[in-house]
């Protein structure tokens, strides 16, 4: 009897802990497995902020995946995925195509713009490390070139952030801190510097309990972030934004604007010709694809309705390992002939947003708030606790937060 | 009576050394001395390359200028200087205008471009703090956005020096140890960048023997730099070089020019109305102007003859030190009323050209050749040794190369 064929797109947070999972409930013998990655590195999506504010360094947020998968069990292919075609069970890479028996997309999120002139072109995301990195490079060269210019251009010393999501704050968080360290380095007065939040919401991080949000924008305020609240953005050019607020238009000079207001599911889910809504694939209880149950769907491109708030759960790191768990349990099941799938079911452990290195807010175990420094230790151990569950007590040990103080 | 009104210009390696001479030698009832600079700190110059290509953090290759004057004894005065009226004996400065007894004219380099077309404009050229922390974001810059564009661009990972002179070679030595790093960092591969040296002599470092120029080049060719030697550059765009070689054009494609092939003294001298030799101050021995005794010359604005060659001493730190030390006696003579002035005559205390971090070669003792390792030791003592003079043992602690392996 032939081998059942196991596919997993995406090495994030869900396509990784799919591959972790299955490494340890699967013999040699049971199945072939492969995971596809683009780079030959996971990274970790939830501390790109920090990498794109200079806050850490781009090689901290990220591990080679041989180091944590068994390579006598799960092939490692380097490619970039094309295009998924479900009805012929096969997914087409850059440099060849894969046949697979089960398929698991974990293909995570891209940037949406909505369509706004000049915000594909002009702003930057925090997407990946590559991107990350080069907001990091992009603030920097602008405030090396300031002091290069006879006429100062304060656009160089204006970052303007756009959105106050989870992202866009936490990002805040980091380069409020940031900021004063560039000043000294490179001779500019604090003053002189702006540091920009614009929101469509009459509120940042809509959904927070009120406490929490005041909370954050108190902290951010007062290292000197301005907010532009219920301000819709509507054009992003390489020396400017503009933004309508109260029926009136304002332009601001900026060579820095940063989008964080958007993410979709990667576009190649919508172009599979898998059945999707809005781009993502609204999944069973068991995480199949309705159209081809052969197919599992992680993390960023899976929709699943909380029936609570007769909402989708948001797209985080924490779902995505939960879902990938249940996966892994699945794909277990139905390679040993076992017929009862496992139903997801999320386990809210709670949300903490960093606001910099020593200052956080969030609601954990139910609805218990925490601020300050209390609340940046638990950010740290959530982080970790992630770095753990992927990759044991070595990787958390190597690429760890222990910086307490 | 009234005090002497001693003013020097600017607080390089010649003006700063004879202000700290200056406050051993005289009380504060001998004379009213002013020290102007633009910034409030002293950058040591033979550093910057290493502050460019990224080898050593910008703050370590300057000092805080009050931390090495007696602020009881000397005023510091942090201005611009827009030109010297010598008849008038008076300073003009951006914010005000300073009138003195005795100048010291110690305003160091600027870059020569022998208009070259587009090379003001497009090259970097490494001449203080501020242009060298830009070349170093420029080049960590384009690094990081080689990896973010579809269409691979080769020019951002070509970097081309001007010049094979004691600058441009120390550069290159500095760069071709960084550029591994650099595709660490960002995940380039090491062949797909290219450092090139374009000097339009025949060999590198003119002048010096050949037998440390074979060295030199062996060194810089292992570790991938390119020479294009008898080339003469022709063009300067801000994507590309033309230059010419037995006769023919060739044109590489680079976003990162850096000129390291002419100095010139500061324009201010020549526009002066003192008298000038090519824009410097052809000083008597006792480092004076011809045409105005009262005015002082000290490191790249001063002109002295090498007797023994029939051509000018280069412009060196080690020669503006020591000019210093004669023009801060010969004031102090003149202050106390002594007739009797000091010649000045140079010592040759040696040369050596860095080659990167534990590479160098050059000559000391009379004609006394070192290579590698230890010429790199003598290259740090060196370096120690000059700051060890400016500002003693507490600017050598803080401040001092004692990374030895």
């Amino acid at each position: 009897m032939k081998k059942p064929r196991i596919l997993i797109l995406g090495a994030g947070y869900g396509g990784l802990m799919t591959a972790v999972k299955l490494q340890k409930k699967l013999g040699v013998n049971d199945a072939s497995i492969t995971l596809v990655n683009k780079h030959d590195y996971h990274y970790e999506s939830t501390w790109l902020h920090e990498v794109a504010a200079g806050t850490i360094a781009p090689d901290k947020a990220r591990f080679a995946i041989k180091d944590i998968i068994n390579t006598s069990k799960i092939d490692f292919v380097q490619d970039t995925v094309l295009s998924i075609e479900p009805d012929d069970k096969k997914v087409i890479l850059e440099d060849g195509e894969l046949e697979y028996d089960y398929l698991v997309v974990g293909l995570g999120f891209e940037a949406a713009t909505f369509g706004i002139p000049g915000l594909l072109e002009n702003a930057f995301t925090i997407g990946n490390i590559n991107q990350s990195r080069l907001i990091r490079e992009h603030i920097d060269y602008n405030f090396a070139m300031y002091n290069n210019e006879k006429e100062k251009k304060p656009e160089r010393l204006t970052i303007v952030v756009g959105g106050g999501g989870f992202t866009g704050i936490e990002f805040l968080g980091e380069l409020a801190n940031r900021v004063p360290e560039l000043c000294k380095e490179y001779d500019i007065d604090r003053d002189q510097v702006r540091i920009i939040n614009v929101e469509g919401a009459p509120t940042i991080l809509p959904g927070f309990d009120p406490e929490l949000v005041e909370y954050a924008m108190n902290s951010l305020e007062k290292r000197g972030v301005e907010f532009k609240l219920g301000a819709m953005l509507k054009e992003c050019t390489p020396d400017s934004i503009t933004f309508e607020k109260d029926g009136e238009q304002e332009t601001i000079a900026t060579k820095t604007t940063v989008w964080a207001a958007g993410v979709r599911a990667n576009s190649i889910v919508e172009k599979s010709g898998l059945e999707h809504n809005r781009g993502k694939v609204e999944v069973s209880p068991e995480l199949r694809a309705p159209s081809h149950p052969e197919v599992f769907v992680v993390g960023d491109c899976a929709l699943i309705m909380n029936e609570e708030t007769g909402r989708p759960y948001p797209p985080t790191a924490q779902i995505a390992m939960q879902e990938a768990e249940v996966c892994a349990d699945n794909l277990a099941k139905l390679v040993k002939g076992e017929d009862e799938l496992e139903a997801f079911e999320f386990i809210n452990r709670g949300t903490v947003a960093s606001l910099g290195h020593s200052d956080a807010m969030g609601a954990v175990f139910g609805d218990k708030k925490l601020f300050g420094f209390t609340a940046s230790l638990m950010k740290k151990v959530i982080d970790n606790r992630s770095l753990f569950k992927l990759g044991g007590i070595g990787l958390l040990l190597k690429k760890g937060k222990f910086n307490i103080f």
